[in-house]
């Protein structure tokens, strides 16, 4: 029984820790010089006198001391090992738990430290809420900007513009003089055909110019801030390494783009967007403490609940937030990180409702003032809607895979600015004669999700009006539907139309899109028709909102996939607590529908068609190949390159990082006997070897480097000074066996946040299996291109 | 490279499985006959023919393809081994599926499999939902029976019996004529101190049948009846083994008992009993189908969507039940069972709304009308409101867990049933002169979450009216406080003390008892007073309901730690989306005080109380032991109890089995290279044994037991024939080395649900750990008593 009495350096990572409960404290003082002490101890040594002795030890005293530059950190595109980050930041825990003991500052910087999250979860949820919110005041003034400007302030969005005007009727206020069309500002008249071309050409233009300048910001500035960014952040959530991808350049241009993009009036909504804003904010904030800074893993805790925050600010939906970041986004996600997510999103959605962009006090995004009750019978349309959303939802991730594996291998893809300038034109073009589309699309199913009131001016509220009755009624349905319902069904219907096969070709563009809204609205109204047929105009049997809330809930589920956390963030969206059943109905149904043609939703198909290595808990491995089928090396390779633990010299180890690319390698007592101690990084081993080659006297290339406690058996004088490397090995590498089924060792490479786990038989040492190869090996027994894995 | 070409019985569970990707297709089809066929190749031999050599191989065959009793199943008080679930779930779904392609009949069959999760779901939301709306009934009916009894139909509860009185204002219908009391039936007088005399004396007496009922029925027929039994689940659900705590005769009496129990006015609520009634409903329907009644893993999801079905009833909360289910209750929760789950919370949320005991349309329990907004200096109430809360938990805790362990030590433990008369009858004493403790907890919490509107009868709302206003105003609070709502105000305060101090002695006694709705109603009107410190009375600054509702969300969160579930919960049980932000603040005050007072919640005091081995997910294990601390044995203790692969005689395991009563045991090559080749069940080896002395010939004491794929090299002629056992060998056990930390240790037995883990140096066996070692390091870590952990 030894005790493994080993030195700390600052980084203090190694798996390989000693025992708090030392058998030996006595000893416990020496142990620096106990291991790092190397006395040769044969005969025909350098002869050096104990002083010199020493000062080689202080020497190597300082090599150990020192820290190793970025040791610990991965490499661009690499993956993560989550039970080493995990050792690291309890090593960590402990080191400040011990030092709080000695003193009250160190007390005070253990206090900080326990605090300092929930610190991070306050400054992400101002600073999402903040964005979010100047996000939603800038997309509202250049939205407008396509079609007027305010003439009383410059700044003013039309709403704000007219909000203070002196006109009562909605009506007038939407005439409101102060708020005057590029038309009229340049000629005078604001009617007529030369006026309403003048708009139309002044629209496009606007809007092409809009995109044009996002393309461009995103092609120069930084390139990661194209598209949703969702598939991305949940690969690096799963423990994979983008540099940059959540950096400020790109949070600072996302930002802006993201505002250009929608305003630009394309098919594209801001949600997803506002997910990776929010998590850019997470790692800025990140890097303000080493605890998260440090630790990859720590840090992917924060990004889960900055995720949490970005969805809560963008359906003012802090509940559904967190759901989304558990079900959708988020891999390892403890509960102490559902508390602090919760946190985080609560302060953003605040934030966001403090700078109140919605013009009043509630937290919800389109409030629902109807809350009658709805029938049992009426669970077939909905279940109907359902089956739509489904379909939709199949027909949407199948449409867009297609085109944007089209764009990834045709000549479409080198020409990323034309192709959004077109796009742009054509949206622009199409839109502005529908003045659904014409409109932005959050003003739109704000309008289709309420029910008509008595002082709406909306043409879908243009019932005909009874002059007997008095102006203002309550009860609007019961009259036949006038002339401007019918036009506007009709127009409704193009816009449907219209959004779908545009959304289709939007999404995946270089330039910020979400889906969220578009997807909610591409079905709001199908309900008109049902309604129509079902009920006579003139009873008030169905509330129509309802429908369009419905209808939406189940277009996302069938492109998402979302389930609990979709149903959540409707009624939080909606505050309609009432319909969770008409909701849910629509969510499972659509969700059913959309799995038959195809299992994953749209966000995993993007992962799938970059080829990111994301190790999908959802994916049920159910083939009956065991660990030996999968490990390398395969038959007809050369065997695993390993180490010995005391035989192999500095120049094998040089020789055989040059010629190889592993990450790491195993360490065995012999080639002979294959029994496995442990496994070394490639990254540590290079670094240890160049220092000590640098600083430690009597490494030479012959040098043995050795892994051992003691030093080893060598038979030959010992002038070339052996180096010990025991340091740097990880005396605990994951192994199973060779007969382990690949079920099982999925599950583990899931639970745990495997980078790499040997496979041994009897102890000896037979093969290693990586992420890689388990990735690799699930899409082969899937019947897809293994090649298409292309990062490591 | 050899391929482990093995046989499979019916059930199918071993981990060692042959390849789908046969190397040698040719050979598959001998598969059997060549690894069963034993032949005596030495020469000697009994010289039998190869006709006999085919009879014994027979045999062999009908001994192998025979299953064994009870294989695959654990013992009472066990835990579970969740790889191995998994691993025999996935076996068994490769088994339907290959099958599947050979006829339509056994599609359909894979079909019905693949639908009969859903099945199970339908049939558990409807059960539970019609046993809550049952019990719902039930005691209400009861409850009032304490008091009298409605003349028109015995079986009416009064509001049910007065619902259909001529009176029209709500003052009369409270004296309907049909709806007597006892004192008024009996005596004719209805005033008067004689009738309250009687009717206190009836009230004390109903009250006492009933809890001596349930306390007896509980006794006689299922002692696992009592209690809340959520810390029971939570440790069901995390592997443990408790047989028929869930089961039939369970549910039947929990169901009975708990109406029996909250009509007797004990301070309990019927929540956590409800959990158990669904979570006994599921284990029910598991029966039903083979997919879950043989396999525990699979099992164990049913549960934990069960127990969402159960709050999603208790409450009318279904997304709250599933929020609970993940965050409270359940230890394994693939994002499959969150959606089932889901399901089943919806479907028992909707078949409770069906049957209607709450005589309204909506879905939520005490739905609040009003939506005044609050205001942001109100977070300062709100906040000490979670102050108190988490005070009030912390002490809850202390008060409850030091009196059940003086229950568990004492005499008191030896009289239960006395313990509950005792306690009832203080209970009913001191409950019936305040008229506040009188009644049924929810109704009293409905009344005190509810803004006084224009018709209210409630003393509370009893401000003074204004002779020359009209009866009906909407805004009452602009008079002054009447002399009803001072004295209701000294009521509730007194009741306040007294459900604080007797909650403490109820919870854990002998008969169903839950303690939501308690705690929930613990602390509703400290908020009255800072009301009217606060405000001038006149004003209408603040909603009295919504400090209740946060004031009940505190104590909540205090006692149960609940965090994002509690907020769901209370917002889909008040219907209060604009309450939200209220609600997380005060949880999240609540929650931090009571941290730093202990940070365990009830349920898991009660699980630590219990000595249950639950492994909690929570609790961080940050200390420095290894691997090879905790391992079995210890330096003082024999060795290892170890099974070589070839040279161990049926004789020596039967001994072993005999003297040992470890779970299974770890097969080596040998004893002198101690490398490990698998690990054996105990229970399988003494059933692979029994069955072989009796079914197979020539198996003898002496016989080798033998492990490995050929045959062993014995020595002798091979007279006494060897018994091969490779087939009950696990030979992928799971391996850790000795210098793993522990924390990585705990983490894996987490994460994965382990049941042992080897630990191995250099491929060499040094020994074992088990979940009972790592529970019981955790506690000496923790400064707790080890000994406490009971079961295995």
């Amino acid at each position: 029984e030894y005790q493994e009495l080993q030195f700390h350096t600052s980084h203090g990572h190694y798996w390989a820790s000693y025992s708090v409960e030392n058998r030996r404290p006595d000893l416990a003082g020496f142990a620096v010089s106990s291991t790092s002490v190397y006395v040769c101890l044969l005969e025909g040594s350098t002869g050096a006198t104990p002083s010199e002795e020493m000062n080689g030890t202080g020497n190597l005293m300082d090599f150990l001391d020192e820290p190793f530059p970025d040791v610990g950190t991965y490499e661009d595109f690499h993956t993560i090992d989550w039970l080493r980050e995990k050792s690291r930041d309890t090593d960590r825990h402990r080191k400040i738990t011990t030092k709080s003991k000695e003193s009250y500052w160190e007390l005070i910087k253990s206090l900080l430290d326990a605090w300092s999250g929930w610190v991070v979860m306050l400054l992400i949820g101002m600073l999402t809420g903040t964005l979010a919110g100047v996000i939603d005041l800038a997309v509202d003034w250049m939205t407008d900007l396509k079609e007027g400007v305010c003439l009383s302030a410059l700044y003013y969005s039309r709403e704000q513009c007219c909000w203070t005007s002196n006109e009562t009727t909605f009506d007038d206020r939407d005439k409101c003089p102060q708020w005057q069309k590029w038309a009229e500002l340049m000629t005078g008249h604001s009617e007529g055909a030369g006026a309403y071309v003048l708009n139309y050409f002044l629209y496009v233009l606007w809007a092409l110019l809009f995109s044009f300048l996002a393309v461009s910001l995103v092609r120069v500035f930084a390139p990661y801030a194209c598209g949703s960014g969702i598939p991305e952040i949940k690969t690096i959530l799963s423990g994979f390494i983008i540099r940059g991808y959540l950096g400020k350049w790109t949070l600072l241009i996302k930002t802006v783009t993201l505002v250009l993009a929608v305003s630009s009036g394309l098919s594209l909504g801001k949600e997803g967007p506002l997910v990776h804003v929010a998590c850019c904010c997470g790692n800025l904030f990140c890097s303000l403490f080493s605890k998260y800074s440090k630790n990859e893993g720590k840090r992917r805790e924060v990004l889960s609940a900055a995720a949490a925050a970005g969805v809560s600010v963008a359906f003012g939906a802090p509940i559904g937030g967190v759901l989304f970041s558990l079900e959708e986004v988020s891999y390892y996600f403890p509960l102490k990180t559902l508390w602090r997510s919760f946190f985080a999103a609560l302060v953003a959605a605040f934030t966001l409702r403090a700078i109140n962009p919605f013009g009043n006090s509630r937290l919800v995004l389109f409030y629902v003032e109807y809350h009658t009750p709805w029938y049992m019978a009426e669970l077939v349309p909905f279940i109907l809607l359902g089956v739509f959303g489904g379909l939709w939802g199949a027909l949407f991730i199948r449409g867009n895979i297609a085109w944007c594996r089209r764009r990834k291998t045709t000549l479409l893809g080198k020409y990323p600015v034309l192709e959004v300038i077109v796009i742009t034109g054509i949206t622009a073009v199409l839109a502005f004669p529908n003045p659904y589309t014409r409109r932005s699309t959050s003003e739109l199913i704000s309008e289709l999700f309420n029910d008509c009131g008595a002082l709406e001016s909306s043409q879908l509220c243009d019932y005909v009006n009874n002059p007997n009755m008095s102006r203002p009624v309550d009860d609007i349905p019961d009259r036949p539907a006038g002339p401007g319902v019918y036009s506007a069904l009709w127009q409704l219907a193009l816009a449907l139309i219209f959004k779908i096969v545009i959304t289709i070709f939007t999404f995946g563009m270089k330039i910020p899109s979400g889906l969220f809204i578009p997807s909610m609205m591409a079905y709001h109204h199908h309900d008109w028709i049902i309604f129509k047929n079902w009920c006579r105009p003139g009873a008030d049997c169905v509330t129509p909102g309802l429908y369009a809330m419905v209808g939406a809930a189940a277009c996302l589920g069938g492109v998402t996939r979302m389930t609990v956390s979709l149903v959540v963030i409707m009624f939080e969206l909606t505050g309609g607590l009432e319909y969770i059943v008409p909701l849910m109905a629509a969510a499972v149904t659509s969700k059913w529908v959309a799995d038959a043609f195809g299992k994953e939703g749209i966000y995993e198909s993007h992962i799938q068609l970059n080829g990111y290595p994301y190790l999908d808990v959802r994916d049920e491995f159910t083939h009956r190949t065991l660990a030996t089928d999968v490990m390398r090396p395969r038959r007809s390779e050369p065997p695993l390159a390993v180490l010995t633990q005391d035989s192999t010299t500095v120049e094998d180890v040089e020789t055989l990082i040059k010629d190889t690319d592993y990450n790491g390698f195993p360490v065995v007592v012999s080639r002979e006997s294959e029994r496995l101690i442990g496994f070394v990084q490639r990254r540590e081993l290079t670094v240890a070897i160049k220092t000590a080659r640098q600083k430690q006297d009597g490494v030479v290339s012959s040098s043995v480097v050795y892994f051992t406690e003691d030093n080893p058996q060598v038979a030959e004088a010992c002038d070339p000074q052996p180096l010990k490397l025991r340091r740097i090995l990880n005396l605990s590498p994951f192994t199973v066996t060779d007969h382990t089924p690949m079920e099982t060792v999925v599950d583990i490479f899931r639970k745990l946040g495997l980078r790499q786990c040997l496979v041994t038989r009897s102890g000896r040492l037979l093969g290693i299996i990586t992420k890689k190869d388990v990735l690799r090996h699930m899409a082969q027994m899937m019947n897809q291109d293994p090649e298409s894995i292309m990062f490591n």
